[in-house]
């Protein structure tokens, strides 16, 4: 295979290309570590809808279409939309693509939805399939508590270890390589962004039964996909700037370190959760952020800013996802963890 | 873009092929007018396991390792398996990817999952990012029904317009071009099936609310994906030996081929539809079958075995899902519709 290294890594050659994206974020995430990087933070989680599943929804649509507005380029101009999110039958995705009217590709990762989105639709623009695409994920503390949980109106009280669902929403538009667009769109200033490696996860499930303990459901799975890309690719941590599993949380951070730590891999210079960063800790939300939008609004947000500025030249983004359902659990089954990692990189863009 | 025709419709050049196949069905379905087609029928729906969505997860486990074993291949030769069902957070197909511990993607598309697995699996083989590749799909009348509707132990009436949601499963092998190993696998007189085209559909949306209607708002986007198809790759209905949605029912179907006919399209000769094929009228399902295992066997059952033997050359397979959820029409919504097609063929491989 011209296009894959090793077991489990794909190799983009042609260097798609993230020419725009765009991240919204709730209330609380806003009063985060994290809000200078968001584009907009919503003063009002309901963003004026009459149910929190149609105020997800209108994030991810705006995402996808200010993300996509900020890139150059037009509606017609995109070939396929990919996109997913926490709620049952993507109802998030499902009713913005209906809007958008384009071509779209639902799928279903948990919270590693917006590294599966942009693995795909690197691969659609690499291969020569699409010209432009667009990827995206988002999440919202009130579906997700609904449906995963308990309706807020409870007022359950939640474990130390328990991560807070972001209301959030990231997209990015990867395109193929046409040199000159992406100038006007950004100015002379601002660095080329090219996708150069995707690793596409296996499930890991270590036999962790607490719903509560996601971080340590998903950290396994992570250190799976970042041993995976390393050993694929011959790379080694410091040859990215920042590695960020999303998300992870304060207590699978620690123990993703420690089982990386135990690989004899040194990642602490380098790395950091999505999960971990979004919240201060005290905001309350005990072992930090997780749900689809976390990491994608971080990706499409901090990440893709600080390397359009060149702060970050490359970075290896890992979105996991713990792919239990709401039925699972009562059926006595452990919870199933999944991480993809997708490598960007501001350098090389001469081949 | 070299490997784009039209706007939605991929060209895999390097025509992956389809190397195995393998289909279950239900007690029901395997009473119906295509049980010689699928290679394992239950006489027990439970297939031994203490739950529903158990049940239905070790048919999509068993699907995808017969396939692979029909296939010749081994574990190790498959890079990534693509799988998706109906049960909310895709809880067949977390805990098959899991026992097989191989790279997953998750894909949500509802009834349309079987053909949205085939196009991003085609896309990864043709593209050289894979050489072989597992697609999946599954549903089950009794996790669907529980999920969507109502339990079965309510004994409620379903109108004449509702489809039944079959209790089936099929999975497909898809690989790179690789002279000489499918002889070994398939016997010198099977025929090799190639795909040669994917269209990736738009959701159509005419307004419909009632969800036993299902048939009737799936068939504008299945005319539509149709359409597309064919402007995009200039072929007319009668360049395939049959065009095969699913799962329209007898309803949609009906339909589909009047929305056709007011385009000035007559498919009549070559049309059939999955939902309509499945059961007979005196099996009291009214409009038909329908979910993931409805076109999913009917491919990997009847079209890949008419296909091997030669008794159809050209196929255009539509998978449609309705992208509703379960809270959308509570919340004043209509329901989505999505295909996507995939053309297949045993012609052409010299190239």
């Amino acid at each position: 295979m011209k296009n894959k290294l090793g077991k489990q890594t794909l190799l983009f050659r042609q260097k798609p290309r993230i020419i725009g994206a765009y991240s919204i974020v709730g209330e609380k995430e806003g009063k985060g570590p994290m809000a200078q990087w968001f584009d907009t933070i919503l003063d009002d989680d309901t963003y004026g809808e009459k149910t929190w599943e149609k105020s997800e929804s209108k994030m991810l649509k705006q995402s996808l279409l200010i993300a996509l507005q900020k890139s150059g380029k037009n509606k017609e101009d995109i070939d396929t939309v990919l996109s997913g999110d926490l709620i049952n039958q993507l109802m998030s995705s499902s009713f913005m693509a209906r809007d958008l009217a384009l071509p779209f590709i639902g799928l279903y990762g948990a919270c590693s939805t917006m590294a599966e989105s942009l693995v795909l639709g690197s691969v659609l623009v690499d291969g020569g399939y699409a010209q432009n695409i667009l990827a995206g994920a988002s999440s919202h503390y009130c579906t997700a508590e609904r449906q995963f949980r308990n309706p807020l109106e409870h007022g359950n009280q939640r474990p130390p270890s328990a991560q807070w669902t972001a209301t959030a929403s990231g997209a990015m538009v990867v395109s193929a390589k046409d040199k000159g667009d992406s100038v006007v769109a950004m100015g002379q200033e601002a660095k080329e962004i090219y996708v150069t490696h995707a690793t596409i996860g296996k499930i890991i499930d270590t036999g962790i039964k607490d719903v509560n303990q996601m971080g340590a459901a998903m950290a396994p799975a992570a250190v799976d996909t970042i041993m995976r890309h390393f050993s694929d690719t011959g790379k080694k941590p410091d040859d990215y700037d920042i590695i960020l599993t999303g998300d992870l949380g304060l207590i699978g951070k620690e123990i993703a370190v420690d089982l990386l730590k135990g690989a004899n891999m040194d990642v602490t210079s380098v790395y950091d959760d999505c999960g971990a960063m979004l919240f201060d800790k005290n905001q309350d939300t005990h072992s930090g952020g997780s749900g689809c939008g976390c990491s994608a609004a971080i990706f499409a947000g901090y990440v893709y800013k600080q390397m359009r500025t060149g702060k970050i030249k490359n970075a290896l983004l890992l979105s996991t996802g713990a792919l239990l359902s709401t039925i699972s659990p009562q059926q006595g089954e452990s919870i199933p963890g999944i991480a993809h990692a997708v490598a960007v990189t501001t350098e090389g863009g001469g081949n």
